[in-house]
């Protein structure tokens, strides 16, 4: 109760700075309205920029340029981690981009991005689609005067990449990586330093010596930002987002004024990209993780088991840490992890003892 | 460059006689227009039904009307097998059904829905939105006056329900199963007899005695239908359909009148239902197999890892000798296979490792 009224209130304050900011509402009263959409990544940048383009360009083509979507590039419009304030004013319209930017106005923001050894994509997708997730996010989002629903997957994230060797957990102690979100948390836990930088800056900072490690997604992300020019190992799988969904955030003062078809278009274009984005990542990532291999000598590792299970306790008290420093962090907490017990232990029997099954099979 | 010629020669027959067909044109310059669906299975069923609903109430809500979409279920407009020639004919507008349902059309259709020791979902996305199984499948639609997109995916399929143990290869021998596709074929060449029936069909024909065994999708949808009223055994994983694709096929000359607008709606409700459907699939799964278990007295089981082997190489056989039968068959088999090396191995080293890497962590 007490926190439906605190939500109402904060509804009604954003909604009406919202309404104080430019929003063009007497062009959409004649029927056109430009949308303005602010990104986290570079303009056109292969699987993110192409995600955030083919969303505007969704929008605008099946409402026949009745909404017309503006995409700017990260930092066209305002920085990358500025989206998120930039749509709460109503200074743009929407942005693409991860909620684990946004963990700073709330931890709770995580759980709608990736959590380290937390649900896979098609898990994730489940819980917040079908099992109150999306919700929760709405809970949390209207708090700040933003609605908000999932618009593409990194897919599993990989390790990253090191110029050293982590044969135990104490060769993370003291290494400065670029890691966000709940992750970055973990890694600060076993003894490293994490650092959250938009994914156009890793490169520049690894290559400086400024970070020692890093990680953005996997092979074809990683491999288009040039990581391999400035670190020598390269590790798969990742603990820290096993799925890395992308957001699509609107004003929500904008959003109540859209018509119903606007709105289910809105949220059609948002789905879509959910599924062709992944997709994309795993078209692509086994093909760069070749080019990665053998044209630029780059060397693939693996955490070792004893790692991933220090990592986990780690990453287990970080979760619980981060839900009993907030109430709304807590209540969102105690809905993933209930279906995490559940998820996980269908994917065990289900996909996952038939890729088991499959490899066998293909090893002949 | 025979292929083509073939393929263009059957779009002109098609497109002919759908045009023949009573497509309501007139209406449909006026603005309005209503589309007829017909399904594959009954209507507002839990997962399937419910999808296909959906599906016509997104492209009716962001048109606001202008397409209206009735959804018969299985049996009301068509029966379910009968779908695609209502579709290609122009007696029905669009079908959401599962592609294996036209394999007698041609067998490369069941390469759209769900291979033996094939894709699982993710890799099939990618493999159908961007490395080239969309314009292959729009090639062989094409030769029936239909274009298909995916549209929904009742997710990796358990093995099935059986009122015997499956302990060696030879527990199959005789055993009349219902099993549509490549995954029949392979119970067929392992000497059972596959039988394929629509969804609402199989628990009379499980409870009489016409067949031994079936499998549907997984334990969700599986007790909707009620199979533990008839069999003892349920079989997880399967091995038939690691994925198993929906699909929204529209009759194409109405496709190709449609606006720029409408096809990207109606692109968008099939694409947004690619990501809804599996995730409530996913969703519901595990909760459903306790209620068959706790309190159905269903027995779980697994196949031994000597009948996956040699259900393995039957699947092998199975598809190498689809693809000499055929040369379209070859065409999709060959990118299909190619690809599953190259999703298999990136799989492997990801998603497969990080799943065995939070087993180990969750058990402590």
């Amino acid at each position: 109760m007490t926190t439906k009224t605190t939500r109402r209130a904060l509804i009604t304050t954003a909604a009406a700075s919202a309404a104080a900011a430019p929003l063009a509402a007497p062009a959409y009263a004649q029927g056109k309205r430009e949308l303005k959409m602010a990104t986290g990544w570079p303009k056109k940048f292969p699987g993110l920029g192409v995600a955030s383009q083919r969303i505007g360009d969704a929008i605008t083509q099946a409402t026949d340029g009745r909404l017309t979507v503006k995409v700017f590039g990260a930092g066209e419009l305002v920085p990358p981690f500025e989206a998120f304030d930039a749509v709460a004013s109503g200074a743009a319209d929407l942005y693409h981009a991860a909620e684990y930017y946004w963990q700073g106005k709330s931890t709770a923001f995580n759980f709608f991005a990736g959590v380290p050894f937390g649900m896979t994509t098609a898990e994730h997708n489940a819980w917040v689609y079908h099992r109150g997730g999306q919700e929760l996010w709405e809970e949390v989002s209207a708090g700040f005067g933003i609605k908000a629903f999932m618009a593409g997957n990194s897919s599993a994230q990989a390790g990253g990449w090191f110029n050293k060797e982590i044969n135990s957990v104490d060769d993370l102690k003291g290494l400065k990586m670029r890691i966000p979100g709940f992750g970055g948390k973990v890694i600060d836990a076993v003894g490293g330093t994490a650092v959250t930088l938009p994914g156009g800056e890793i490169f520049q900072a690894l290559q400086s010596g400024a970070i020692d490690a890093g990680e953005m997604a996997g092979p074809w992300i990683d491999l288009g930002f040039g990581f391999y020019k400035a670190a020598k190992y390269f590790y798969n799988p990742g603990f820290q987002e096993p799925t890395s969904a992308e957001s699509l955030g609107i004003n929500l003062a904008l959003w109540e004024e859209l018509s119903p078809a606007d709105q289910t278009v809105i949220r059609m274009a948002a789905a879509q990209e959910n599924v062709m984005n992944p997709a994309d990542f795993i078209a692509n990532h086994s093909r760069s993780l070749d080019v990665l291999l053998t044209e630029h000598g780059v060397e693939l590792r693996s955490y070792p088991d004893d790692v991933m299970m220090e990592l986990g306790a780690a990453a287990e008290q970080v979760l619980a840490d981060a839900a009993a420093a907030d109430p709304l962090t807590k209540k969102v907490y105690d809905s993933y992890m209930a279906f995490l017990a559940e998820a996980a232990s269908w994917t065990e029997q289900s996909e996952q003892a038939y890729l088991r099954a499959r490899s066998m099979v293909r090893a002949g």
